[in-house]
């Protein structure tokens, strides 16, 4: 959310107050004319012509559905209002901002029109090595211990960590991450700024100082059953792989365990006493939805991580990103060789610059530093702008 | 074993004196030659010329082992003596004996040369539906739970349960096999009077009184270190299938584990805490030999009997077969049709009959009664012989 709110934005930002998640219109109107258009549309009581829906039947259904969504109006902030949530350290992130996760266009037309954070990490970043462990808020001791020492060992070998914000497993999840000074991501089905469970609300800021809350839904949204089982899904495609550590058969955590296996992620369970109902929902995954069984952190990472594919951190490495947030060392700047960091020192705090001025204050050839540029833009350190290239967030 | 110990059961009893099992020479030497050249050979101290053995390195290798089986000659006894373990309600089985079990031949040179058996239930029919339960020692409660319960749920519906004669594990599944009224077979690293662990004397003689000890040891022999090792891939060849229900890794249940899966059978384990060293050893099965999870005995039954290739037994059916023996209800006469059971009935108690008499004394066409015989020998009641056909073991 940049300090001048766009339309695109406000209206992104406007539509997560109008509609619930996963609306079977909402998704399709935005892919069609734009999110703009689609508040528009929703304020002047009609479809414009020039929307690009087309006539006939879906476009009677979409103007049900604008009547629907219209009861919600008056809920509507104004774009200054939304803009000062920043006070409270909640930012809005859309698709396209460089902190939006781009894997949840996986989601397809279900992916949420927007993104609620509070919290110092970098959410896009956090996500690209991470693994949701999620399961039963009835965990027992067993679940809780392996739940925690898992996401403290994967936490500690750079993964963040992605569960909702209920008691036992979620819980156990994230102190874990905590413990070990790692990046961990709390998806909730309630505003940034509720506490739900109540009793949550500390974890929920020490979350917010090492990791990111995360919502679909604006400030001040309460929870719903409806909400849990909707959210399953913003877990499941944030992370690259989802482990259910103890669950019930027909449980929110198989819930996601299936949105995990429908979007291609991967999918592990732990297994556990076949004499527990909570590890019965961790055996169907492993028996009927080829899940990958797991009995320690280091095979989580072997899952996530084959060989050679990332980079080796250093346990405990958690870093800075450019936007300042706190990253897991994904290309962390300090992982950087010399040249390229030596380009990054280089680049200006505020705004852009040309190559060849770069390569200067760097002491490096024109030639070196446009290719170290580049691998730094793929790196999301830097991106190009009007005036040559600029720190990403900076 | 007949009260006429022929020359190769005599032969063949008298190898399990002399030689180990799966000695790399004795096996291929039965194979080329047979048991009572083999015997031969080792008491006039040489490989007669026309036994078959080619000339070259390996008749060169099979005169070193024969000098090696030289030195047990003493402890040889005479068929009397053989044939006097009956009355110790010991019996020899050879293959080719009605109580064999045909899939030994799976273990190619490595099949047992005989085996000896002590208790009611018939070998051959027993194994037919059944499943190997192993694993530590040294179970937990957890283990140990389990392995009862399932024996028990298994054995209620009609599988004989194998598994060795350890504390722990193998215990366990025998007295929930034997408290179901089930059969249970023991195979055991010593001879079958023998009791290894001391202390499982009376569940020895319970099994044995209900199901079945086995060896490939003679009576009188003692366990060794290697003796566990060998007799393990007689459990997993003589069951359907292995379930390995705690185990740690490298133990003698991954060893039983690793021979059911070379000899294709059915390969499950039980999972469990992933903080037990106990279960480590199921979960390699599971991850990385494909073994099948299973959590229930419904799950077991489920791999071992494919929906209708096997006929459905009433639970703790246990009957008798033709040799009067214990078996459970693999071709049970009291499951037969009504023809069936009546050409059995007419069958005489001694000798043999043509199938004309058969089907007047049936009261059949002879047709019919030829064909239903032709069943009945594939269901292992009856068998040919000179005068047509007879009792198996009647």
């Amino acid at each position: 959310m940049n300090s001048n709110l766009t339309d695109e934005a406000y209206a992104r930002a406007a539509l997560t107050y109008l509609a619930e998640p996963t609306d079977r219109w909402l998704g399709p109107l935005i892919r069609v004319c734009g999110a703009t258009a689609a508040l528009d549309a929703i304020r002047t009581h009609g479809v414009p012509p020039d929307a690009g829906i087309p006539r006939g039947k879906g476009r009677e259904a979409i103007k049900a559905a604008i009547e629907r969504w219209r009861t919600r109006l008056p809920e509507l902030p104004a774009p200054e209002e939304v803009t000062a949530f920043r006070q409270s350290g909640i930012r809005l992130v859309c698709p396209g901002d460089p902190e939006w996760p781009g894997q949840l266009a996986d989601l397809g037309d279900d992916q949420p029109y927007a993104l609620w954070l509070r919290g110092n990490a970098d959410l896009r970043f956090s996500c690209l090595r991470s693994v949701a462990i999620v399961g039963s808020r009835a965990a027992t001791a067993y679940g809780s211990y392996v739940a925690a020492e898992f996401a403290a060992s994967v936490a500690a070998r750079g993964l963040a960590v992605v569960s909702g914000g209920a008691f036992g497993v979620d819980a156990a999840a994230h102190r874990g991450a905590l413990g070990a000074d790692g990046v961990t991501v709390a998806v909730l089905a309630c505003g940034v700024d509720m506490a739900y469970p109540a009793a949550h609300a500390e974890l929920f800021d020490a979350i917010a100082a090492q990791g990111v809350l995360v919502s679909e839904w604006p400030p001040g949204r309460s929870v719903s059953r409806l909400r849990f089982l909707v959210r399953n899904r913003v877990i499941a495609a944030l992370a690259a792989g989802t482990l259910v550590v103890e669950a019930g058969q027909r449980s929110g955590a198989v819930n996601t365990a299936r949105h995990a296996r429908d979007l291609s992620r991967v999918l592990m369970a732990v297994p556990g006493p076949v004499t527990s109902d909570l590890s019965a929902g961790c055996h169907q995954i492993l028996r009927e939805w080829q899940g990958t069984l797991v009995t320690s952190a280091t095979d989580v990472i072997e899952q996530l991580s084959p060989i050679g594919e990332l980079p080796a951190a250093e346990p405990g490495t958690v870093v800075q990103s450019a936007s300042g947030r706190r990253v897991p060392p994904v290309f962390p700047r300090d992982l950087l060789d010399l040249e390229s960091a030596r380009v990054l020192d280089a680049m200006p705090r505020r705004g852009g610059m040309g190559t060849v001025r770069v390569a200067q204050r760097a002491g490096l050839a024109p030639a070196t530093t446009a290719t170290l540029l580049g691998k730094l833009a793929t790196g999301g350190f830097v991106e190009r702008c009007d005036d040559g290239w600029r720190l990403r967030r900076g």
